[in-house]
């Protein structure tokens, strides 16, 4: 267990570094990141290397009891780097290429680019091979974190495009066959003639552009792992990882952090999540269930956060609270960003644990006290983390609907966040796995919008439901296959089995067409009587069903299709299916999901007030809970047996008081 | 009279064509449009040429009594041709150069293309002179009909443009002069100094783009010919068209469509006229006057239509509706977009008749209900379209208001569909037309925002209002002259004399101004006794107007021209003059229309209620009433004879209840 | 005492030229701007100069008594120029180069049109050095007044960049330690590394951002200033003005005015402050307090204006209350834009006092009284202009802001014109004074959001209060030094002494970042005794201050800084600071200044209904009250003593009723 913070000792003069380090120290820190935007300093001019102002910095902090992750400094190639080689500027949509001043300007494929990384790599490794206050490294920084997402458009990677084509399909007639290139005249007789997929005028074919998403990503991963391997290599006995940027879509999180020995990531709740702890939960879940196992936030938000515009100041209790979250979801070390604001630059306004003044203010009294809870929580960092529910989330779902929402207001993320956050406040553990993940371990699986299927995913589904799981599939499930075809089989083609209806028609809102649009495309009512009474809107998309095997839960009321199913549910061997045709709201789905607990007879342990989370961890086989009150007033929590709130030793009978961001980490007694 | 679909069976294994032409045949289909976006498939490599997949399609679909038209594949030139020549693809406004992988992306004046172009084109109407099965061609496909409108600003046409504009002017020193090239230091002392009409640092001069615009407008038409040309020489004895888009706006479909030997156009109504039948039935009006004969529908809505996105379902009852309405409206033949859903590519959401899975649903049972309804309404195909009320749109106009749209709210085809939908509902037959149309068979000619005059549109005007025509003119009519250059005299300077009013100053609401700008201009109230006592907003613009011959037919209230005229009537000849000052609300402009009307003695053959369209035809000198019933609920509408239904042969006396979306086609008796 | 108008002879036949000169002089004109737009008519191809048709029209105007300003051409060079020099063509910040047929499409630093400019302006200075009629010179005209804002990214401006930052900083080190550039691995080692701000993966460094602004700015100084030295050189004894265009953003015009003879500006009340006098008034103040003397205003609204769009008509009377505005506001000229609405080119809709017709009319009658007001007024044009307020607006401040928001609400001038609003409403003169100016004269300076500081400021805002001056300062002041980096110490760092408090925290409003944000970040009320009870929203920012020797005036309510002071009082010498920590709204702002106002012993001469402006000059050390009524209705002025209005020579006693628009100059007696 760690907790630390990201240190940046070339922002401030040596005379300081000595004071930071006794600061931290007196905080209960134990752990810097550090130099992943530092390789001016390290290559001053080319090929002449210098890193004694480093092994200085780790040299003091180590005497203050403080151990180093160091980063390849390879997000902010050095001016003298990039004017002598432009052609490493990535390339924009809008055929702009970036230029200096910035940061992950360079695109990924560029074997220029690739040159240069080994060898600084190679030599921050060899450095530090054997300095054992250095533990670990991190690769570069949020790969894909700038305008862009990191997509680029050069010509490089037009023929590394090509090139990926060309190893994935090894024939033009299967990539033609495969993309349906009989339309619009597509046909491809060279591999030279493939374009990247611009704005046109008129859209890309949506095979083609599906892939451009997969290459950009395996391009990313690609070059990460270039460099796992040189570290690895050279510098063996220190671990590797990553920070990635919780759901952010454009780079395959699980591929990439395959190499890593864990993942970290980036955690602000008040800069793209403001005031929604259960989008927080759920990137913590997602994270850990890349690898399955407990992982760091590399960042962990410390103060007001932005760049040219910053957020709102977390309250007092905040950031502690935030920490708490952090350890619940299965993070095991954390890392705030930064140890001080900086006073030039971008990033003036991302605001660190001390303030531009350096004085130790009230956030640095907080992370303190953070410190020491931590401490008090260190036997549970490895503890289990029972979940039996899991949410699904593909990214070549993500990519082929970005490149076809479909319907105008088709969100993947939203519709997984909707069930998401239903499931969450009904207070059970979730995993947030991809299609590749095992199911076995689960009861049930939701997986809305199940896009684009193939026959693995198919069958282990079936097999997961065969076996007693839940499954619940929404609209647009199951339409196309895994290169962004519509199936030829009458939708929901290979999940009809699971499903047990097929699908007459359907209309989406089309909310782009016109002001004259009706406000609803008709409304949902629950008809099944295990079912509470509910009736409301039907949003973003009706499917048209004809059941088959299935009976309806629920059933439309107006339009055209008045009367006609709208969800449904269908028994498959021992288990279940409920396959939802249409958008519903957040009253519909925490019912639905409520239903959906109680038939797989999964009950959480507490039930909360509104914005007071509860994650389950099992410390040698016995339940600790994490209660955390996300609300800025008090809150109340029954409690059916007596506890013991770790953090405070205090004993609790029947009720749990917490004060506004306070948490309590209970060991039922 | 035919009754078809768009098929493409390079989308399809061989083995289906069979079944496909036995299921068009069962649903009383007779013609296919085929081959538009097919040259990948013609010429698979620079030339070689095969057509003997074409040819057994056509022979497959000919054998179940299906006719051919043949599209020329131009739209799309396959990816060998594109990746040799990258010139020819298309640049748009912001300087971006076109790329492969969409469809229209080519330039419209490049040489080498036109090159390509003449022999794919020789070659494939050299290939089916002779072949029966074979009726007609479309060349090309909806010109213009992509992201920039078919608007390039490439080197190749800016010195089109250039030779263009010295073919029109002759000498400098007259373009000079006639687009005031003194303003800004513009003169031009060679014809290479003229500039295309980028965005720039300030706006361009509107003479300069509105010759921009009608350049590119040539442009598009010069291709359409070069075409037209080889086709006639090569394959005399066939048809030539194209698809027009109805209400598009950057090509002159007056002109485009002179040489062809009838004009089509594709009809989406719920896609970008949600809900709108009286737009649809303004673009269906267009496109018949265009040529003032019956047209076709080479592209019928079929099912939800869109590409990244969708539109909302057509209802049951729909697509047979809007077949029938485009019969009513002039339309002798019906194509389907498209057969089946495509399963790949950039428009499997473009819906056809036969869903992705191929097997015909209640939209194919649908569309075989209307063929047999059009079998019944043979007879009418060639029959009259008796209008004696024109509403006047011209493109040149059209073009001045892009340039310049003098107030941020003005947007002439929005004028123009208010007062075509109030005359609409008032169910007289209407034609829309072109100032360089005829106007002697009129009563009424509406002509909103004629802002564009020259002395042929000013004398015909003068003659259609002695000889007892009605003509409505309203603000900015009559403002500059053929060049975007305001007249001289006073305004509404060559109209004065037929609207007897001038124009002392005038306002616009100038909405980009300030959040703080008021609500409203002004209020306009009727004062003429015969007129419906109204009051209501004036939007947009009010002209001042000062009274010479003509009277006040309305007033406005406050602002500074509290109580001067709004809206003026004059007498000229046998005729009258309406000038409306100010933008009027739906019911202002219904209310007006009745009164003109009713001063022409025009009077609809039925009163409906709202939603439910009358088109009039005559046949045998009779009249035959369409009755379409556009609304989602029943409708009952008075009929004052005794009448048959054609298509049940059903007779009503008084009164004639139709189902949602269900139409009559009465005989009255 | 010059009134007159911008006129185009080139835009009109010569016949017309001496009816313009008669109306002109009928109407009491004196003055025509002419030429600024004319190279193609003085150089109409490379070399050759004909100046005689301007000599013709200076000649005609002169025999009715009418002298000429000519402008320096610059602004639109000819076509044969730009087609010969394309390199001189601005590139915009998304790299596009502009192109021919607009205006201001030039590039401020390429040495080939210095070039051509040094000639141009020579030939036009040597030309009309002796012709008495020309009394003076405008350089180009509206440097800056375009879509970029002047701001050009071309190669030359790129390479000038790095050579002006050179002259700067002379070594790299000083300007790599100024930027902070060790953030984000920027280290410079070259001066041509550094590149200009285009957009971006992230945010540029904001210290070379500003430099950029800066450079900029002096670019389109220095360009200026090429010009000003030829014209006084070749053609002495005349003035040399430019027209600024009021509280435009991106060119210092303190700097740009110095080496003026006095300074002129371009003023549009309905154009884009539409239907805020205060704000016209605030144009007019800064641009006086400029160099501290009268001014010109040199376009002067005539009717509507408008390029492609045009705004709402003036009502009559606003031409005269505006020009009477000016006059009261310390402009001792006013020039008309235009004489004649052009008929061509891109400004058809940019209405001069004739309509397109050339017919006189009430725009003619009303400028006709506003000249006859003038001539009564002439004694008043160089009296003092008392003003014991000042308002502080910073260029840097401004540039500052534009590359850091901080919060997304933030917007630097519209938090000076809610101060100067309120002010304004008082009913006190004020100036609108830059940081460099001389604070000694004034009582209350108002300084909102003093980002940057320098010590100079600093030292010369103690002084200022020491000797009893009140200072009001506000969040974000003090922040940051003048490259744009946070100062070190406790915010308001070098401002702390003065404020006698300090910064613990602070929070935006964050409005970026999610629809869940709260409504209102908090709220402020009052709680000093001698304020008047409020309470209300507090916006944009909320400072959260500990108290020094400073004392509460105001407190928040709610947030976790509930109970804190949000606005602070400190005796500093003689005088006071007041320090606002949030954006207040207007009613706040008011009760504010009131107090303020009466703490100072400040009195308005008179009280005023809203949309009643009092200006007061002093003539013979006399007060003369400007009395203004922006209302479209009548207003009721009371008056302490008797007036006698100067414009009617008519006497009040009590009370003044003013018609709608109408004015006052009132002499009390």
């Amino acid at each position: 267990m760690y907790i630390g913070s990201d240190y940046y000792p070339e922002h401030w003069p040596r005379e300081r570094w000595r004071e930071d380090a006794r600061l931290m120290q007196a905080a209960g820190l134990n752990l810097v990141r550090m130099a992943e935007f530092a390789w001016d300093r390290m290559e001053p001019e080319e090929g002449s290397f210098d890193f004694s102002w480093l092994d200085e910095a780790i040299q003091i902090l180590a005497e203050h009891g403080i151990k180093t992750v160091l980063g390849t400094p390879t997000a902010t190639p050095p001016a003298w780097l990039m004017h002598k080689h432009p052609e490493i500027y990535l390339v924009n949509r809008e055929g702009r290429r970036a230029s200096f001043g910035s940061r992950r300007h360079y695109c990924p494929t560029i074997e220029v680019y690739h040159s240069y990384t080994r060898k600084i790599v190679r030599k921050l490794a060899e450095h530090y091979a054997s300095n054992e206050n250095v533990i670990g490294y991190q690769v570069d920084n949020e790969f894909g974190g700038s305008r862009t997402r990191g997509r680029c458009y050069c010509n490089s990677c037009h023929r590394a495009f090509q090139q990926w084509l060309e190893a994935k399909y090894r024939t033009l007639s299967r990539l033609n066959e495969s993309w349906g290139t009989a339309f619009w005249s597509q046909t491809y007789s060279a591999w030279e003639q493939i374009p990247l997929p611009w704005p046109n005028e008129a859209p890309a074919n949506p095979s083609l552009e599906l892939d451009y998403y997969r290459f950009i990503s395996d391009a990313w991963i690609k070059y990460q792992n270039l460099q796992v391997e040189i570290l690895r290599n050279v510098s063996p006995g220190k671990f590797v990882t990553h920070n990635l940027m919780g759901l952010f879509p454009s780079i395959d999180y699980r591929k990439l952090g395959e190499p890593l020995d864990f993942v970290a990531w980036d955690n602000y709740p008040r800069f793209s999540q403001h005031l929604d702890p259960a989008a927080v939960a759920m990137a913590h879940d997602l994270t850990r269930s890349l690898k399955n196992r407990p992982f760091w936030v590399m960042e962990q938000q410390s103060g007001p956060a932005g760049q040219n515009v910053m957020g709102t100041a977390p309250s007092p209790g905040e950031l502690r609270l935030w920490t708490l979250q952090s350890i619940a979801h299965g993070a095991d070390s954390i890392v705030y960003f930064r140890w001080r604001t900086c006073r030039w630059g971008a990033e003036q306004y991302w605001h660190g644990i001390l303030p531009h003044d350096g004085k130790p203010g009230h956030r640095y009294a907080e992370i303190k006290r953070a410190a020491q809870d931590m401490a008090k929580l260190k036997h549970l960092m490895c503890s289990a983390y029972p979940a039996q529910v899991a949410v699904m989330r593909s990214y070549d779902v993500l990519w082929a609907f970005e490149a076809q929402p479909t319907s105008a207001d088709l969100d993947y993320d939203q519709e997984l966040k909707s069930y998401y956050r239903a499931l969450h406040s009904l207070n059970v553990n979730i995993d947030v796995i991809t299609p590749e993940a095992e199911y076995d371990k689960y009861k049930v699986i939701v997986a809305p919008s199940l896009y684009l299927t193939n026959d693995d995913i198919v069958q282990r589904l079936e097999k997961f439901v065969a076996a007693g799981g839940t499954l619940l599939l929404s609209f647009r499930s199951g339409v196309k296959d895994w290169e962004n075809v519509v199936h030829e089989e009458t939708l929901p083609a290979h999940l009809a089995g699971l499903v047990g209806a097929s699908i007459a028609d359907y209309t989406s809102t089309g909310r782009f067409e016109s002001p004259n649009a009706p406000a609803q495309l008709a409304e949902v009512e629950f008809v099944h009587p295990e079912l509470t009474s509910y009736r409301g809107t039907a949003s973003v998309w009706c499917d048209i069903l004809n059941l088959e095997s299935a009976e309806a839960l629920a059933r439309y009321h107006g339009n055209f299709f008045n009367g006609t199913p709208a969800i449904t549910l269908n028994k498959h061997g021992n288990g279940s299916v409920i396959y939802v045709g249409t958008s519903l709201n957040d009253v519909a789905i925490r019912e639905l999901s409520k239903w959906i607990l109680r038939t797989q007879g999964l009950q959480a342990p507490l039930g909360t007030p509104t914005g007071v989370e509860i994650i389950e961890r099992r410390y040698n086989e016995k339940p600790v809970l994490f209660v955390l009150n996300h609300n800025s007033e008090r809150a109340t929590v029954s409690i059916p047996t007596a506890a013991r709130d770790i953090l405070t030793d205090q004993r609790y009978n029947d009720e749990l008081l917490l004060d506004p961001f306070d948490v309590a980490v209970l060991e039922l007694v």
